[in-house]
C-alpha cells in the first residue's frame, strides 16, 4: 500500500451564492486547489475524480460527476459522483486517496459541491430531509434540526450539560469565522447572543444551527511516486478510516454518541500510529451544536460526558490545547453539504502548510478532519501530517 | 498493486417488481453473492461497500448507501452509493477494486439496485431525464431515446446499415434471454416483429429499446492475499479501465463512436495484456439498439462501419466468434439502472465459472464487461480472467 499525499486544495467562498451555477462553483473550486500546488500541476497530469454532492435541488442528478469535471475541462478520466449525504466529500477525498493507493491513479482529484440558496426555503428542506431515513423519521415530519435536537436532549438529561454550553460552540466557531476570508458568516457573536437566539428545535436555537451555503472545494492528492514533482512541502495522509451507523436514530443503541465516528477516528488513529492527544488541530462536524461536545468525546478528546467542560476550559479555543474548527466550522464557514468535508480537508491543508493567516493554529504539524452524513449514517476521518516537520 | 479476484456474485431477477423496496432487492442480491462463494464468506468479512444507484423516484435520496448495506446485515463499514447514471454499478464495482487494490479492504463488495415501476411511467421518464444534459437537452425535451435515434440516424447516414440490422440487435439478445430465468423479458422475438414494432423515436422502435426494470445486482472482490480462502476457481480482474467523456452529444466530435467507451476499453485491454480478439466472450451496453453496433466499434471487435456485418454473419450470436450478451442483454434481460453493470459483472462471472445454464459459453475463459453512463458521459470497462482454466 503505498503512501497517499495532499498535494493542494481548495475552496470557493462558502455563503450564498444563487448566482452561481454547480459547475462553476466546481470549476472554481478545482482552480483554486491547482493554483495551490506549490511546483503546480497541469490538468492532465489529473488522473481521476470523484466529486461529492447531495445533488441538491434536482439539477444534473444524473452524471453530474462527469458533467462537473468537463466544465472544470478535466476531459476524458475517469469521473464520477458520491453521495454520502453531508460526508459526501469527505468521501470523495477518500476515494481518492484510494485510487492513488491502489495504483490506479498517480494523482487524483477528491472534492464537492452543492448549490442550496437558489430555491425556496421548502424545497431546501426537502432536499435536506432526503438524507434522513425516510420511512420511519422523515416522512413522520423528523427534520435534522428535530433530529439533532433529540440528541442533545439525551445529552443534557445524562450528564451535566446546558444550553450555554450548546452557545459556547456558536461563540468559539464564530469567533475562528470572522478570521476566515472565505466564511459565510463571518462575523463574530456574544455568548447573550448565542443564548438568547430564537428556538429552532428545542433546545437548539438559531446558532446553535449551521447555514444553508452554495460552495464547491477540491483537494488534490498524489502518490508517494510522483509527490516530489509537486511539492517540497508533503502533506501525508498517515490515516484514513469511514464507518457506518444505522441511518435512522431510533435504531441506534445511544443518541449521546455516533459510533460511526469512533470507529473511523479509531481506524484512522491506527493507521497513523497516534493517539488523539498527539493532534495539534482538528475540524469537526458541527452542522448543530450538539454535533460538536459529540465530536469531542467519539474523536476520544475527552471522556464522556466531558465535552463541556472542554468548552468551559477553553481548550478547543483557537490557543487551547487543541483547536477546533478554526475555520469556522459548518456553524461560521458554512455548510454547502457536498462541498463541506473537501472544505475540511482544505482548511488542514492550509493550517498545515502554515498558511491559514490569521486563524493560524501555531506550530501545526498533525491535523484531523471528520465528516459526518445525516445524523451519522455515515462519518469518515483523515489523519494529516505535515513531514518535513517531524 | 495487488490483484483483485470476483470471489462471488449474484443477482435478483430483473423485472417488474413494483411491491418489492430498493433494500430489499439489495438484500436479496447481497445474499445470492454471498451465496454463490464456492468456500462461503461470512457478512463480517466484508470490508467494505459501494452501492450504485441513480436513485430514481426520489426515495433515499441521502444516504442511501449506508440505507441499502444496514437493511443488507451489513454494519458499521465504510458504505457510500456511487452514482455515474446507467453506469453507476460498473464503477461500483470498480471502486470495490480499488478498494482492495488500495490495501484498505480485503474483501469488498460493489453492488446497484433500482426501483423503477413502482412510480407512473411519466415520474420514471422525468427521472431518466436527470442523466441527460440538463442545460440544453433535457430541459429543450431531448429523451434518451431521442438521443439514441439521433446517433442511430447519424450512423445509418454515415454507414452501410439499416433498422432490420437494429433488430437482429433484439433477435439476438431476446434468443439469449428466453435461455435466462432472470430476464425480464425472456421471450424469444422473430425479426419480423422486431422490425414492425411500433416506432419510439425514428428510426428506434420499441424492440430497439431496453425495458424499465428493477433490479439489485451484487459482485464480491477479494484481494490476492485472501482470495484462496473462499475459492479454488479464482476470477481475476485481469483489466478494469473507466473514462469520461461530454455529457452533451451537441458537444461531442462525432454521434458515430463513444469516446469513453474506446478508452475504458483500450485501458482495460492495455492492464490486462490482451488484444479484443482474446476474448471468448462480452456482455455490453445495449440500452438502445444502436448503442450494441456502437460497442462492437468502440471495444474494437471490428472496424468503423462493420457492426452490421458482424451481426449478418451472426458473429456476436451464442455460438459465433464473441458472444454478444449471453444474459439477454440490457434489452432481454433488463436495465434496472443502478444494477445493471453489477448485474454484467455477475453474468460474466457466471459465465467463467461455468454455472451459466443453457446460455454457457463453450470454453469461456476470457470475458468483458461494458457499461455506459447516459450516452456515454461515463463509461466502464472490465476484463475477467479465470485462471485455473488458463
Amino acid at each position: 500500500m503505498r503512501d497517499a499525499y495532499i498535494i493542494g486544495a481548495g475552496q470557493t467562498p462558502f455563503g450564498a451564492m444563487p448566482d452561481k451555477s454547480y459547475r462553476s462553483l466546481f470549476t472554481s473550486a478545482v482552480a483554486a486547489a491547482v493554483s495551490s500546488v506549490p511546483n503546480g500541476i497541469d490538468d492532465d497530469e489529473i488522473d481521476e475524480a470523484v466529486v461529492g454532492s447531495l445533488g441538491v435541488g434536482g439539477r444534473q442528478l444524473g452524471l453530474s460527476g462527469p458533467a462537473a469535471t468537463e466544465h472544470a475541462g478535466l476531459h476524458g478520466i475517469p469521473s464520477s459522483r458520491i453521495e454520502n449525504a453531508c460526508a459526501a466529500s469527505g468521501y470523495a477525498v477518500r476515494q481518492a486517496v484510494q485510487a492513488v493507493k491502489s495504483g490506479m491513479a498517480d494523482v487524483a482529484i477528491g472534492g464537492g459541491v452543492e448549490s442550496m440558496t437558489d430555491m425556496s426555503s421548502d424545497v431546501t428542506k426537502y432536499w435536506l430531509g432526503v438524507s434522513g431515513e425516510t420511512e420511519w423519521e422523515r416522512l413522520t415530519g423528523t427534520t435534522f434540526s428535530g433530529v439533532y435536537a433529540q440528541m442533545a436532549s439525551a445529552y443534557m438529561d445524562k450528564y451535566d450539560a446546558t444550553t450555554e454550553h450548546l452557545s459556547m460552540v456558536a461563540v468559539k466557531n464564530h469567533a475562528n469565522g470572522a478570521k476566515n476570508p472565505k466564511a459565510h458568516l463571518g462575523f463574530e457573536c456574544s455568548l447573550e447572543d448565542a443564548v438568547n437566539a430564537p428556538v429552532v428545535a428545542d433546545p437548539l436555537n438559531l446558532y446553535h444551527c449551521c447555514p444553508t451555503s452554495d460552495g464547491g472545494a477540491a483537494v488534490l492528492v498524489a502518490s508517494e511516486d510522483v509527490v516530489d514533482q509537486y511539492t517540497d512541502d508533503p502533506i501525508r495522509v498517515a490515516g484514513v478510516g469511514a464507518a457506518s451507523e444505522r441511518v435512522g436514530l431510533f435504531q441506534r443503541d445511544t443518541y449521546t454518541a455516533i459510533s460511526s465516528s469512533e470507529s473511523a477516528a479509531q481506524s484512522a488513529y491506527d493507521q497513523a500510529g497516534i493517539d488523539p492527544g498527539d493532534l495539534d488541530f482538528a475540524e469537526v462536524h458541527d452542522c448543530f451544536a450538539i454535533a460538536e461536545l459529540l465530536a469531542y468525546e467519539d474523536l476520544g478528546f475527552c471522556d464522556r460526558g466531558k465535552a463541556p467542560s472542554m468548552l468551559e476550559d477553553g481548550k478547543t479555543e483557537l490557543d487551547g490545547e487543541i483547536p477546533v474548527n478554526a475555520s469556522g466550522g459548518l456553524k461560521s464557514k458554512g455548510h454547502p453539504i457536498g462541498a463541506t468535508g473537501a472544505g475540511q480537508v482544505t482548511e488542514a491543508f492550509k493550517q498545515l502548510s502554515g498558511k491559514a493567516g490569521d486563524r493560524q493554529v501555531e506550530d501545526a504539524t498533525l491535523g484531523l478532519t471528520h465528516n459526518v452524513g445525516g445524523s451519522g449514517g455515515g462519518a469518515v476521518v483523515h489523519v494529516l501530517e505535515r513531514e518535513v516537520a517531524r
